[in-house]
């Protein structure tokens, strides 16, 4: 599966994003031969957590969100991370992209926490997803239908559950980055 | 305002409590008298969080969760610590007495990212609060009225934003678990 001459984007907060689940997918894609692009809050350096609370990595933020579009990207990528995907929710600009991408009907693989940001950008009504349990309540009353699976694919979003999922979300992301645009996802934005 | 004679239950997490959230309201109501029972989700010690990611305090554990009981105590604090309330509220146990604390009317605490347990025990439908901003749009999508507010009062369920609120929280939880039981309280469970 090649994803030559496209480019992905993936989402890291400033603090707290779960390192496994930011570097993992990224070097899938890449592998794959897509552009990766690391969009942050803001620009400089962002720092990963490994489990709950212990120090991961640091790392380049090649764009910050503000100025980011959807309509430069063919697919996104959000890790979880309990502190980090409750930053990355805090953004207007994050929901706003995520928003974009999903009314675009472009892919999105979201993992762990990740789908907080679904939930905030109201794009989760009638979809089939996971996510890490605690978000299950979050998902249901936010009109969207929690299963518990490794990896659920529904229309251009891919979600999974934990970093154990890792292997099998980063193939189903490139599966579906490789098929690109999904018109039923527009429908959810 | 005396608490004596009152017996106030506070949780903490294993792991991610905010640590003035946990050491403030303890403070505040062994000050005006109250017993104080630490809870965890096990017995032992729990290690708080400052801010996002630093290390906070240890602490003893009084009681572990199972075998916990709502009729034992005439109040009960929630700290927030963002992973410290994602494990509280992925406790069935700490559901269960949260949402038995409400049942019986009894006064309740509850700041930061705490409020998800109340999202988690069904019990915010109908109620003003307020939170962490992140959790807002879990509060409103659980059918309550969320509000931006330092400190908020609804029937003896008493809600903050986030550290700086705590002297307002502190002197309000300990006015409500003076006051006792509310019987409007009951009617949410």
């Amino acid at each position: 599966m090649s994803l030559q001459g496209k480019k992905i984007a993936i989402l890291i907060a400033p603090r707290g994003t779960e390192e496994p689940e930011f570097v993992k997918p990224r070097e899938a894609v890449m592998q794959a031969g897509a552009t990766v692009t690391v969009i942050g809050l803001e620009a400089g350096e962002a720092e990963t957590v490994n489990g709950d609370l212990d120090p991961g990595g640091r790392y380049a933020v090649d764009a910050a969100i503000e100025g980011a579009s959807a309509s430069q990207f063919d697919g996104l990528v959000i890790p979880g991370g309990c502190v980090g995907a409750d930053k990355l929710r805090a953004s207007k600009d994050v929901i706003a992209l995520v928003h974009d991408f999903v009314a675009q009907g472009k892919p999105i693989g979201v993992i762990c926490h990740g789908p907080w940001t679904l939930v905030e950008a109201d794009v989760v009504r009638g979809r089939k997803l996971t996510s890490y349990p605690t978000l299950q309540t979050d998902i249901r009353n936010a009109g969207g239908e929690w299963v518990d699976q490794e990896v659920v694919t529904d229309q251009g979003l891919v979600t999974s559950r934990n970093p154990k999922d890792l292997p099998a979300f980063c193939a189903k992301i490139v599966e579906e980055f490789s098929e690109g645009r999904h018109a039923g996802q527009a429908e959810s934005a």
